[in-house]
């Protein structure tokens, strides 16, 4: 790398999180300010992440962004809020401490190259790892520090929840210019050592309404969302804060499923309404149920965001007979070898007791595969220079060579290496 | 018929009805008093009916029902609540205006016989036809007059709205003895000449949370149910009213397809979660949304009750065109001979323009048959005696005997003549 070019090249990763107790609906649009608070758990990295990489360089002509291997438009509002805040944050740190920072790298351009090592199938929040590692890392290129979750949540709100570990809320905020309006960390990764997650990944794939656009019409048309938003979820949310810290897994599996729905009622109760779930969905719903029946125990919950695939919450202990269960109900394409993927899980008999409980018709291959999982740290800085997304020439590596018409089909990406 | 063993017969119908502003939870389980106001409209007997024959006779050891051609317990709460109010109406008529009625038969046993027109695989609420034709054919057996939407209200609480033809409100009262829990009429059923209905026959058959039990725990579990009912609904009601005096359909159409809407987004936010609604009934409620953005009119609404079947209003106009559509995202089983029933509707072409507009994946037989249908009055008294259920010997005519495991296999019956 020639040294008077000045470029610096930063990695970094960031991960998923899943909401449970939900966001959904904007007081502010621009400034991305939701109408209550949420809570979410940070899946760990080890499964899913983004990886993003950053060079800056005095001789780079503009701003430039590929994603999962092909050049996308940088002018786009969330993108540009987000540059333009790291931006402005780095001229006031060099103002405020004028500490002999290395500010030249302040006028330089950016080139900016980001993958998943996750499937757009497995309809994940791809838009909050992806956001919370490109304010992460554009932070370290610019040398900012501090508080983060307020630009990040610029990019795309729930991003602002992936800037933390562990248990995550997001505080809706009063001001109205969003200063207030922040991710703390409610409890870290290493907090609940027992809990796992799954990921039921559904294998119809249906074109669904995009959150921006649903949640926009929900805050419009739905009677129901506004009284959610203003007399159920601070209830909820102090509930929800008092079971993470408790480890009570029953009142946090039942909080978990009961906002899932009521998320999804005011989707439904939205004009035209937003159907989110499918029947698949609907028979992993039933069979949680049925699952906790058997047992006595609320062992295993469910939540759902804009999308028909399951996040499973459970305890270590309880996830190879639960794993059973899903098989029985929803026998995999393959003989199992590649239906789990992840975190491995120990075999178990299903017992017919069981099988006679959930008593649910099966419905093969509706579901393709599981990720394995648990929570996980926040974001994280690559220190091997060998990880680097982008080439000493500001170019992607190893790039690859998609047409456009190819870009969602969800193709699994690989980490380039 | 011997005179010495004073028997009377008395053959009446009643009609199912639909509602446009959904009931969904009792504030008293005995009395069955809503927790909100509804509306619906009834549909005509042409295509779907109840008939109830009545017999009473001093020689009859015992009150006994046959529904269906099955000998039914006629200790069902339910059935005794109607029985007795009927009675005891008699009784206080006999007494008030001691006209010389001849009170012999208040003493008298009586014997029931109730046929459908119409399979149990229609969804509609048969209870609904059954109930308020019961209590209206007792009524003539007893001598009873004047307002009996309150007696039906006891025996299935959307059989009040039952009790009149067109369109009929239930007022949910206020008082503990629901006495002015009662329907009306809002309009006769020659209102409004050029509305039209259609109930889509979902193929696909599904055990359901009946809505007596899915109510309960809706008003036990629902934040939303408890705001929908008070702060909701009323509004709608005078809405709803207001659009049907003024015959004005899109007002009408899309406080229908809302109103349904969000009385499935309560179940939904019911715990455990109650789903009616299938890929199916999605599928035909996108359907409807992307006909009427088409046309840039509301020209068609859905509203669904405890199941997948969607009940379609619309103007006579649109009926073909409508059809053709729905044809052409559900394609038959048969070639269209048999997937109408009801109301001939005239065949039409359908256009290019609308298939690209609507531009949904088809559900081949997804959905297995249509009701054509249009409002028509409430219960009718039957006069030729050759109609009667039961013969002579207070035993059913022409009993179709089955065995109980066939009861719910959605066989279609037909009037015993």
């Amino acid at each position: 790398m020639p040294e008077d070019s000045m470029e610096k090249t930063y990695t970094c990763t960031a991960p998923v999180n899943i909401a449970v107790i939900k966001y959904w609906g904007k007081r502010d649009e621009d400034l991305i300010l939701p109408i209550n608070s949420s809570l979410s758990v940070t899946l760990h990295q080890d499964q899913l992440k983004t990886t993003t990489t950053v060079t800056t360089s005095k001789s780079f002509q503009e701003d430039r962004l590929w994603l999962n291997g092909k050049e996308e438009d940088i002018s786009h509002r969330r993108l540009q809020s987000c540059l333009r805040e790291i931006r402005r944050l780095a001229r006031k740190r060099r103002n405020d401490d004028d500490l002999g920072l290395d500010s030249t790298c302040l006028t330089h351009k950016a080139h900016i190259c980001s993958i998943n090592n996750f499937p757009t199938a497995a309809g994940l929040a791809s838009s909050a790892a992806g956001f919370a590692c490109l304010v992460f890392t554009l932070a370290q290129a610019f040398g900012v520090e501090g508080e983060l979750s307020g630009v990040a949540r610029q990019g795309s709100g729930s991003a602002c929840r992936s800037m933390y570990g562990g248990f995550v809320q997001w505080l809706m905020g009063h001001q109205s210019d969003g200063k207030d309006s922040l991710a703390q960390q409610v409890e870290p990764e290493t907090h609940w050592p027992e809990l796992r997650i799954l990921v039921l990944v559904a294998s119809a794939e249906r074109k669904h309404v995009g959150s921006t656009s649903g949640m926009q019409t929900s805050v419009q048309t739905s009677y129901l969302l506004k009284h959610r938003a203003e007399s159920v979820v601070p209830g909820r949310m102090v509930e929800m804060i008092k079971a993470v810290r408790r480890k009570d897994f029953p009142a946090f599996a039942e909080l978990t499923m009961k906002d899932s729905n009521q998320f999804h009622a005011t989707c439904l109760d939205t004009y035209p309404p937003i159907f989110y779930l499918n029947n698949v969905s609907h028979q992993v719903i039933n069979l949680v149920h049925r699952y906790n029946r058997h047992y006595g125990e609320t062992r295993v919950a469910y939540t759902y965001d804009a999308g028909p695939n399951a996040v499973i919450f459970t305890l270590e202990q309880h996830i190879p007979d639960f794993i059973q269960a899903v098989q029985h109900i929803f026998p995999p394409e393959t003989n199992g070898e590649e239906f789990i993927k992840g975190l491995p899980v120990p075999h178990a008999d299903l017992s017919e007791e069981l099988k006679r409980a959930i008593a649910l018709e099966p419905m093969p291959k509706g579901i393709s595969y599981i990720i394995s999982t648990k929570p996980g740290p926040g974001p994280c800085v690559v220190n091997d220079p060998t990880q680097h997304l982008l080439g000493p020439d500001g170019l992607p590596k190893n790039i690859v060579r998609r047409h456009s018409s190819e870009r969602d089909n969800g193709v699994k990406h690989t980490n380039v290496s």
